[in-house]
């Protein structure tokens, strides 16, 4: 999906597609630095050619505004 | 848990702790590297301080001899 979803009103998710194993993971390491950055860490789901994302706060079990400012900058990553 | 397990004759997994999101990432990109020199990939659910791995033969939609070489050969990069 080119969207974002919002799952159970808990969390939001993106899956998001490459040509290989090589490129999901190069993905993964720069999400890692932007969490790093933004002190604000999604789940990961990195397999051959798929990186799922899949963000919310971890503190209220549910959604806040940091994870929308992440899911923004994870776009210009892309 | 230490040991791997058997999920539904299907897969095995096995989650894996660390002190932060860092060293989980570096350890993903261990088996990342471990992946593409094997040729096999597991899935891999990275979170803060925590690799979950999942390993199964998607050609077979099962267990295959591969992914219990793939699992020894990650022990070793601990």
């Amino acid at each position: 999906s080119k969207d974002w979803m919002v799952v159970d009103i808990h969390h939001i998710e993106r899956t998001f597609k490459f040509k290989n194993f090589k490129e999901a993971l190069e993905f993964t390491n720069k999400v890692g630095a932007l969490a790093e950055e933004e002190g604000h860490h999604p789940d990961i789901h990195l397999s051959w050619g798929r990186v799922k994302l899949i963000i919310y706060t971890h503190k209220i079990d549910g959604l806040s505004e940091a994870d929308f400012v992440l899911a923004a900058k994870v776009e210009k990553l892309l």
